[in-house]
């Protein structure tokens, strides 16, 4: 995708070295963020300098195969198999990060050449995410008429993935083929990835968009101005319940109260077949910190801190929540759009 | 009610000075502004020093009690007539602010000592509006068992009145009778009141609770973790929907999902028999640079703004949204809670 007209992918490994968009200086600064071993790309994920599934996992990918440039293997995998479970820790809801390990890992144990295999195979997960992408773009424009409204939550663009996104990549596929889209963007607290990712790509890509706050999303709706809702997700269980940025359940209870189409957009690898439905996802409670506190750009250009919350109090932070099934209109996939059934998302899959 | 272990009024008059605690250096710095005559009153209204439906009811009472000390009436009211129109133009579409200035008005024309009558009718005005809040809080304290867990949403609290509040009374009620009572305090983005105001006066009332994003409320109530929901009303339609602060909406439509109690508490004062339905009150729209910036304590102990959202992009920014009559379990006002029938609340009022 395009930054001031030139292209960018979100990750990309250069030999071992893996360069990624620092997302933590978005939307404020544009600089690109070099590790130069698993551990750095660990630290990276853990502390959201990548965050996003997809973009996860090709990190987690990129990571795996710096592992074994990182550590001597001639002996045995064990301590490539410690590295793995390191990466596997930095964002444990993170779906496509277990996937993306296991992989690499794999792939490169029963090869001659495990640092090459890992290299290639970590850059195939990274192209195949880019195609996805591309694919969900092109079902998922279907859903869109010219002039509609979309609102979505968080950010699941390009800068969540390697390239394109997914529930922004029909609106990107609808603009290039001419459509008038308008985008609700949900400010989406605590971290405000809306405010500033999603708003962030719209604006470079050129579509026209407002920020909103999270608490207006039901006004809007209430006003018909809402004509569809599409998030993207984290996990998806084999039922098709949606563990996604925390306020998507919230957005699916009113979309469903307005009779407003609510849809998920993800490639299938998003998909844990070994989770039978959401309650088994475990929900990540992070800093509060991160409620607390805002940064952003003060009067010099300058990215500082402040406290917007009263001293003295506390808050709490889940990073996520399930959206049941039956919340859901469709999930826009890279083989079409699919809709669970009292069978799950399963049989679908293989028909 | 209390901060530091002392007793204070939001706002109150000693003399024909008027003081109150400045809501705009909250919760970052506790300071008593003072206002020595009806203009400086004004000027404080309009730029929120004071803020909230009562409390704003009683600045106006006051501001116009100290325009017959500034104005000399000896020959006619024709001055007086002047300030009062000032006073009502500092806030609008506040509702109390004109009740109360005609109240004022009337009584101390009529009286042989105009000056004496109009102060002790400003003080009447925030003595009623004391024991309004208290008795909001006697009747909603009967909803709160031991163990409760509440979710509210922005600040009805004492803060917006002169004491006690009108959302947060049953809570303080509550918690002197010896219940333990758990807030999920709704940051109430953009303008933070529930993360600044509501968790400041929770803090020094000693109230355990935590802050919470937005978009936090329904996974928690998708866990068990809350019994109630309970806010405040800006206005109140005959019909029983009411207007509140952005993402009220929002809050009862979830609460309806999970069949949480879903209340309104408010003095019968706000409820506007003229308007018929939620439909008719308009809402206003307020500058997108509430969204776009924040304000708070930065690392000097310094308020200072920043920038949070992505510079290029716009916002938009509506103050209040309506939630119809259905999704509210009960309004808890100083004379018992009500219900809405198909009559709307007026019978139930005059019953």
């Amino acid at each position: 995708m395009r930054v001031k007209g030139k292209h960018y992918r979100t990750i990309c490994m250069k030999g071992t070295s893996v360069f990624m968009i620092d997302q933590n200086l978005l939307p404020f600064k544009f600089k690109i963020h070099k590790c130069d071993d698993h551990l750095q790309t660990c630290n990276a994920i853990s502390n959201m300098t990548v965050r996003g599934a997809g973009a996860i996992g090709a990190a987690s990918a990129f990571a795996m195969a710096q592992s074994f440039s990182d550590i001597d293997f001639s002996d045995s995998f064990k301590e490539i198999e410690k590295a793995m479970k390191r990466i596997e820790s930095t964002r444990p809801t993170a779906r496509n990060l277990f996937y993306a390990t296991q992989r690499v890992f794999d792939a490169a144990v029963e090869s001659a050449d495990p640092l090459q295999t890992a290299v290639s195979t970590a850059n195939r997960i990274a192209d195949e995410d880019v195609a996805a992408c591309q694919s969900i773009g092109i079902y998922g424009e279907e859903l869109l008429h010219n002039a509609t409204n979309v609102l979505t939550h968080c950010n699941a663009g390009w800068l969540a993935f390697v390239d394109y996104g997914s529930a922004l990549s029909p609106i990107y596929t609808a603009n290039k083929r001419g459509k008038n889209i308008f985008v609700y963007v949900d400010e989406t607290s605590p971290r405000l990835q809306g405010a500033r990712l999603t708003a962030w790509e719209l604006f470079h890509e050129n579509i026209p968009h407002a920020i909103i706050p999270d608490n207006a999303a039901a006004y809007y709706m209430s006003k018909g101005k809402i004509d569809l809702v599409i998030c993207g997700a984290d996990r998806i269980a084999r039922n098709g319940d949606v563990a996604n940025k925390i306020g998507t359940l919230e957005k699916a209870i009113i979309a469903k109260e307005f009779r407003i189409p609510f849809y998920i957009a993800a490639p299938i690898s998003t998909v844990d077949f070994s989770c039978s439905d959401g309650t088994k996802i475990i929900i990540e409670n992070r800093s509060e910190k991160e409620v607390l506190f805002q940064s952003g750009l003060d009067e010099h250009g300058e990215i500082n801190k402040i406290r917007v919350c009263s001293p003295g109090s506390s808050a709490f932070n889940p990073a996520f929540d399930v959206t049941p099934a039956h919340y859901i209109s469709g999930i826009i996939t890279e083989k079409g759009i699919i809709t669970a059934d009292e069978n799950g998302i399963n049989s679908l899959l293989d028909s």
